[in-house]
């Protein structure tokens, strides 16, 4: 939120993922209802009885409502897979959104963690804690041949995703994003929206991370996608925009002003054009063309104005009388037009 | 200029065309070169011999630059014809621009008068009064059976062209609008864009006119079009701007808002979508969703956003030292962005 952090004027946030299974147990598709159960009781007990306990907020998700769900993907902290899913399944999360354990999605467990800006090795440091923590109380599914087990085999090995959300509106703006994606592909990383798989990039915001987790370690996983994609694409994102300065600057106010004009003035506006107004609002910000709108305030535009956020804001009683998500997600009240003008 | 004028929220301007020619001389394109000259001399001497004399401001086209009688074409008083000819040809404006003769465009004379909002009778009374006045001096070529004859055979007869020009914002949102057009065609009127012939409509502005021009007298094609297209399509104009504001006013107020937003923030702006933004300015001032701008403003605005106009604007060198149009034509220097914001 508070739009910190390494390279955060281009790189959004780093995200490191590990998939683990339990030991004795059918993976969650091969599972029985109660097999289902028994392991996320499992997790449960054994993740409350880590150091972790008193930070931790544990949501089952049959006990929530849609629209919770849906605010808990708009915040990146679960899939639309755990959302969808039947059956038992948990999410655990730090106050801090930092932290997020996905219990009973495609694998038993789902440790991700993120961070603002390109902070990839520290962010896998950070979740090694968390997985060693676990690790003393559990016995993973793991041969000494093929590394961790997963249920989708493009995961097995490592278990590791390693993910950087970049915000390249200058490759976009210069036409050269579509050589950037090439040579990403070409290295065997994934190029996906703000959404991950499946998703379509909007508003010049691209995922990309790594699709191999086998025969490799984390460290050298992470270290090919930090030193051959993102800091090379961090640096060609400065150029374009360092040249549309200097050589296309009214182009480029254009673009800016014409977002601030719209986002000032709509008065019906779907959440997609908003992301791709907000983005060129991020670069005014960022390229010092908008001066009176700071980039956490920005961050939080980018929150509040999905669907579900919005929802939330405006139309409360939609909530389950049950619901313990107002009090435990923090939803910020902000006016759009009052926020941008 | 000052938006006046019978149901000017609707009709923007009204305007009637008379073809004349010389008697004993041949249609200009037939003529030779010191026929064409001779005709040229003939018609300006006739019209110095009349009262107008003192009112007119008389241009030999080849005393003009391009850009000149591109500003002439913008503020439709002389045709792309006559700007784009070759030959001895001039054009007769009286200073409030109301009145304007064309001397060797398709037809030896045209006389054109405009007035604001829907005063085609009216305007028809005035000019019959200059053309008798020309009449008087000149004769015409005339004959019994087909009346005034004219170089296309598409203006014999009458000789007159009667135009409205319309503003039909309402039935363009409400989507009612093709079934106007095809109401009008089968009338047999001609529904063309802001600049007659061949252009196409922009900015929700629509030039209704007859296309028959023989077997009818001059007040018969006049209130064929007044009652039996113009009246009702302004009522129809006027319902859907109604239904707009009772059933769909965020939607509307969406349209004007954006366009708002756009005329006072963008950096790069075609004077095509500037136009299109005026018209909802337009629409937002008439319907009062808008009260801060005047329209003789936003009319000013739309002849200062095309390109010669701002062209002579803002790169007055341009223009040749022996030029008269900087004092005979009244530019408004107006910021774009202050004037609407």
């Amino acid at each position: 939120m508070e739009g910190e952090g390494p390279e955060s004027d281009i790189v959004i946030s780093s995200r490191v993922r590990l998939a683990r299974n339990i030991a004795g147990y059918h993976f969650f598709a091969h599972a029985t209802a109660d097999e289902q159960a028994e392991v996320l009781n499992l997790v449960h007990k054994n993740l409350m009885a880590t150091k972790l306990k008193d930070q931790l907020w544990y949501l089952e998700m049959n006990d929530t409502t849609p629209l919770e769900r849906q605010l808990l993907i708009e915040r990146h902290l679960i899939s639309k897979e755990l959302a969808e899913g039947e059956g038992p399944r948990a999410v655990a999360l730090t106050h801090d959104e930092t932290l997020a354990l996905m219990i009973n999605e495609e694998d038993h467990l789902r440790i991700q963690m993120m961070a603002g800006g390109l902070q990839l090795k520290e962010t896998y440091q950070h979740i090694c804690l968390v997985d060693d923590m676990l690790e003393e109380k559990m016995d993973y599914a793991f041969s000494p041949q093929y590394g961790y087990l997963t249920a989708c085999p493009t995961n097995v090995g490592t278990g590791i995703r390693v993910s950087a959300m970049l915000h390249l509106p200058g490759l976009k703006m210069t036409g050269e994003i579509e050589k950037v994606f090439r040579a990403a592909k070409d290295m065997r990383l994934a190029v996906r929206g703000l959404y991950g798989e499946g998703s379509e990039p909007i508003g010049d915001f691209f995922q990309l991370s790594n699709q191999t987790t086998l025969g490799k370690t984390e460290e050298e996983i992470i270290d090919q996608l930090v030193k051959h994609a993102v800091e090379p694409i961090v640096a060609y994102e400065r150029l374009a925009r360092r040249k549309l300065l200097e050589e296309r600057l009214t182009a480029l106010d254009d673009k800016i002003y014409r977002a601030r004009g719209i986002l000032t003035h709509a008065r019906l506006i779907s959440s997609d054009e908003t992301l791709y107004m907000l983005s060129y609002i991020r670069l005014g910000i960022h390229l010092k063309r908008i001066k009176n709108v700071s980039i956490e305030m920005m961050n939080r535009l980018f929150l509040l104005t999905k669907p579900s956020h919005l929802q939330h804001l405006y139309q409360e009683p939609i909530f389950s009388p049950k619901s313990q998500l107002l009090k435990g997600v923090k939803v910020y009240q902000f006016s759009l037009r009052q926020a941008v003008k």
